[in-house]
């Protein structure tokens, strides 16, 4: 049934740590347990349909590098892609993928043929995907490549665009719904401004909040079970971007009433642009309560675009499932590559082997994650260093019980001068190269 | 009256653009009327009293430069001090200054006795704000310098370090309100962490939100007219801070319910150090409705911490104060200059020279700016460039009245495949350049 | 004869600082005398082939956003390209132009054939060059956009590929002397590496020496009497470029014996994105001698990658003519503006209005830069400032006349204890501000 | 002997990886064998005097937090710190330790009385030495720190510094000696500029080539064995510190024709904040010959400042330690700790814990380093991709007998296009996940 694109490579199997096999797992064992659940139930990988079949290699200095048989504007081109793409995720073996609508179909003449082609293509991937029993993570549509999206979608200084948007994001969160999608996510590529000079921010915030408000009630009533997801990003394509990281999205939502209904997906390099840590994107929005899904990938810290890469450096690995167990795990989400092969990549083999290495940190990081959940290597030292707000006092200050003139007379009847304690940083950090 | 610090400069007088005098204006003319207002009154310039009389030269490799004679641990030296500072503010004719707690007073040994020296002060104060006619523009307290506060203030691990910065902040708003303070501003310089390792990000977000409140309450309680400003900042000293940036600020208001009561102070320096232009956080603020006031200086692009130069550069300044007059101008707030002095700029004139050049450029920017407005350079051109959401149609998704479907069936039934429009960022910065 | 491309519009002209109108030049005067030379001389402005007709307006996620008649691949095309090229540069009355091989043919299906068709465009040029009075101000090869580059030109690991890039410069070199080009310029885009886990630096760095020693030595057989140009840039498209700033193309030069054949071309952008200032890199250049020419534009601070934009910030501008002026002003070289439009900036009189609001600015920094020079309002700060050097013992010192010790033992004789003197920078700051 | 305050703690042994006690080694065991040589001798840990036992704790927004019974201005103070450093370094077992001057004794009211008090304290430095088997890695001057050298010390405008910076190098590298000190280094904290408006670059770059050429043959002079070392940091606390990189200093040595004289200690952090990975800069120069040893530490990526954190990060230090290995190792340089407690960190077993943590991860990071290195794990692939230039027609073009126009007219007449091969980048981090 093989395309024959990857030759006669055989399903990557785990073959445990000392292996050297390259195309085999020597640490992701999809049906190991860990903390209760299979790796596979708790990672929940998917590949990422642009990244690994639509990118062609360009930069901003040069063009195509891959050679690809399915690059090409026709439907046929369109049925080899999901060929090679439902080979590549038998072959590794992962449960979900995720596409944009032009990831996976040529774009037509028309909204009405567009949308015709991604209908045809749905189709197709239902075959495939009950064929393999490969799922659909999320679903999303592209609303920053075509030239009709210069200057936003949502927040397009043209009606038209708005509506062309919100034709094409119902369009498909319907396929998504046809596929059993568990999610559908929202990235506003081009939601920003590239100068103020010409923008009207407090007005293109009233449209995207409006466009997200009519999205969340059109999922709602097909009666779309998956999970809204927001995606922040600072920059890049343009100069600011209104979903800036999860702490910005979260206000945006409080603002119209959506932080129940919408939650965030968060990209490791996206968080690096913001200037935040990933693991911070995790905590922030585990705490707010809009933790979702996540994109996994490596910025370097150096290059100040999104440089996408596989992820490989486990100790910060470990961190961000920290914060994703912590956060409870995931529900609808999952750990998504969006990660590309560098561009001198060439081979079809090394498809398989970003995407082994990527899944093998992941793995490590999981299983050191939750070995550290299971000693309670932090949360014991954490809960320690919090235990005075256990007073009565202190309890009372919190529940809204003391007035600020309470407090400060206290500090002078009691003369209290706070003594510092150490913050055991390195002590800590040390705890954790026990695990990584 | 004068101490003789400054030897024998006179008074800083307005001269003309074609001056040369070091210690004079050339752009800064008090009392000329711009868009109906004069500049003092627009403007609003306020000294700050750490920075310029209270820093002694340091950086993280090289102790004190500056030599001052008020440099010392006693209530006379603390008198000195002010006795300078309100000859600086007389000699340059501005109308306000700032300062922290710690800035004015010797620390005591017992929060009592700091508390009892700061009131010294106050009195102190008022009458040299009598003497002088200058005012307050904002207070604060200095809830990171001292060690008790390494590990946060309102979000300190410790609830009596909590209680400490209570009392602390109360004590202040008294002091302000004293005064005729026009605002009180809370920065939360140690308000974030320095790893997550030891950090429980959502209680400490919680006890922030209590410590506000608490602020907020008492602060109308005793009948304080002015305005309860934050100060965002993304990091430094701490690896991360609470108050990112405005639309973290906003975020956190929203959570707590304090969106109507609290108002941002916005730096320039900690825009650039957010990923941010300066304009960008001054016209969010407007669009949230919680632009407050300003702390003007200049941060180098390319270092990567708060350099609080003075500013300079006109075209930039420019676009701030656009912004600022967009806005409707300051109500409470005011332009106050968080700038200090190069360590090498020894010499007492160049207190004097600091500010009197970032005047002459706010000066500079602020005309600018109104002439931009009063031709409609950029604001005739934006509403063209939105006219689209003019229509009927346009409106009534704005609204609410059209649903997601509603808008996707226009566009299948009428065809619609929007047409880009230039977005002329070139003719409009030419156009800003005509301005500066 | 023009090609109707720009509609009616007539050749843009000076009509002073008062003229709204948007294609005039309000500050570029090009027979106006400044410093004794007239501006044209001065600035020797050319226009960038690449980016105003060749880049169709893509970023790394979205495609082309620019309609040209003159997009496709044939030989028609191109001179189509040409003729507008020639229209453009006639309207704006710039004296100069750059190109790569690249933006002015289509590729060739083989090297011979590629180069064919640069023969067939360079005559075509020369005709074009005769009739309007253009000139060449540099040739340069693209050895970074075709594939067979991915892996870097004369640093490949591939010695074929070396060949190949030689047989291209050597090409172009030919090409740029035919048409009286005032200089050579290489800029190694795929000079580095992308990991140095597949990279061997010290033999690439030889490679990279052999190659630009084997182009000067070509250069002086053919008895092009041009300068050869290397341009710095730190990253992007790779993750390390060899020719990282000024500094590092210095050592290089120095290592290989090419410091006095070989200068360097400065782009803003690149300084910028090297964590220098502009002013930094050209007083370097000049400190060291291989000062050259001037890639003019602006990049984002803000953002990480290269921005290219029309440079609009006087006060910067000035700073950079000023060292161009100290450097002894422009010999062969000349200011490049290396600018982009903004992707959405459609309108063909977009191409015109970039061009001149830089040309403006580029004016308005000349002339402030000469007035300061005129005016000695650095330079006589700066030498009261070292004047202490010019001692006997000083000199003596430098000359290399006194050991460490015989310097140690002067200190303890004399009891010397240096005393600070104020640094002034605000001062300066000020001056500066007196002329933008 | 124990001056107690590190209470009963005992000296740090090897216990394994499975050992969960924070004050043993669990990777670290001096006298393990590889590669040949122990641990200990490839490692060649030192301490930081300065870090470790004179900062206080303080950053740009709060002062001291750390309570030292050696903290104040006398002599005896000195000695307490004395005492408990070599405490330390018993503890720890560490062969080496590093200072500056003024780490270790007070600055006295002249050259001589700061001269007097290192020699009482170098002299007790001998008896301790002795004692306790530890030497010394490298001695220093602190060029910086005092007000006398804000405006730089070699490159100061006043000549009165140069020659108070000459007499302290020259008597700290007699006091380096004496102690027989490995290395000598110098650190331009201030050599660089605030702002080029005051700075004359060009003649200061001549001042510090004349001081390093005078400290060169001074150090030859008195038969100092040691290596000199230049470290070099882009900026912080100047805006521009001229020491910028590897290759800028390369550039540098080149043109004083101190290329074999001096070489670099590479710190991470400093590398980092130049924009380049720390492997990189021990590549490069290894590459130009001037490899001499390292500081070891981790940068804060997101944070724009010297963080000086104690290294964790294993996959980044095997990175690093690959390139010391393949470099040939540590001659007399080492692996210095330039990493500081963070400020909360306030017990003293702290320090023991931070160096523990930070010697751990380097002996991981060799270890997988030394096995990457038997393996051939990099180096096999590596000399496959390159091996087209071992033919003869290659080797002849690197060995200068090839002319550019010979190699084009190779390229013409055998028809060469270079067929890209895959860079396998992805294929090789996976395999140094193998390692670490």
């Amino acid at each position: 049934m093989s395309t024959g694109f990857f030759g006669d490579i055989k399903p990557v199997t785990y073959e445990g740590p000392n292996s050297v096999n390259p195309l085999a797992y020597r640490h992701y064992k999809a049906d190991e347990v860990v903390l209760g659940k299979t790796m596979e139930e708790h990672l929940r990988f998917a590949v990422a349909y642009w990244h690994t079949f639509a990118w062609p290699g360009g930069d901003p200095f040069g063009g195509q590098t891959f050679d690809r048989p399915w690059f090409g504007d026709s439907m046929d081109d369109a049925r080899v892609k999901a060929d090679v793409a439902f080979d590549l995720f038998s072959l590794l073996g992962v449960p979900y993928f995720c596409f944009h609508d032009a990831d996976v179909r040529p774009e037509g003449k028309t909204f009405a043929e567009s949308a015709q082609r991604l209908d045809v293509i749905a189709e197709y991937f239902e075959g495939k995907m009950k064929e393999t029993g490969v799922k659909l993570l999320w679903g999303t549509a592209n609303l920053f490549s075509n030239r009709r999206y210069m200057a936003g979608a949502a927040t397009n200084p043209d009606p038209d665009v708005f509506a062309y948007a919100a034709a094409t994001v119902k369009h498909c969160i319907d396929v998504t719904k046809q596929l059993g999608g568990e999610n559908y996510v929202l990235w506003g590529g081009r939601e920003g401004y590239e100068t103020l000079l010409n923008t009207d921010m407090k007005r293109e915030r009233q449209q995207a909040g409006r466009f997200l408000s009519m999205t969340v009630d059109y999922a709602k009533k097909i009666g779309f079970k998956g999970t809204i997801l927001i995606e922040p990003k600072p920059q890049e394509p343009t100069k600011h971007q209104y979903d800036y990281d999860v702490a910005t999205v979260y206000g945006f939502l409080k603002d119209f009433g959506l932080e129940n209904e919408v939650k965030v997906n968060i990209e490791q390099g996206h968080a690096i642009l913001a200037g935040h840590s990933f693991e911070h994107e995790l905590a922030l929005a585990s705490a707010l309560g809009i933790f979702g899904s996540i994109d996994m990938n490596r910025n370097d810290y150096q290059s100040g675009w999104d440089t996408d890469q596989f992820p490989n450096n486990v100790p910060e690995m470990t961190l961000a499932y920290y914060e994703v167990l912590r956060a409870g795990g995931f529900t609808t989400g999952g750990t998504n590559f969006d990660a590309k092969l560098r561009r001198q990549s060439l081979d079809p083999e090394d498809l398989l082997i970003g995407h082994i290495g990527g899944m093998d940190a992941c793995a490590r990081g999981l299983k050191a994650a939750a070995r550290m959940i299971e000693d309670k290597a932090l949360s014991g030292p954490l809960e320690a260093r919090y235990a005075g707000w256990q007073s009565a006092e202190a309890k009372a200050i919190l529940d809204g019980k003391r007035t600020l003139e309470e407090v400060a007379a206290r500090v002078t009847a009691e003369n209290i001068e706070p003594q510092p304690k150490s913050g055991k940083q390195e002590y800590l950090e040390n705890v954790v190269n026990r695990y990584v």
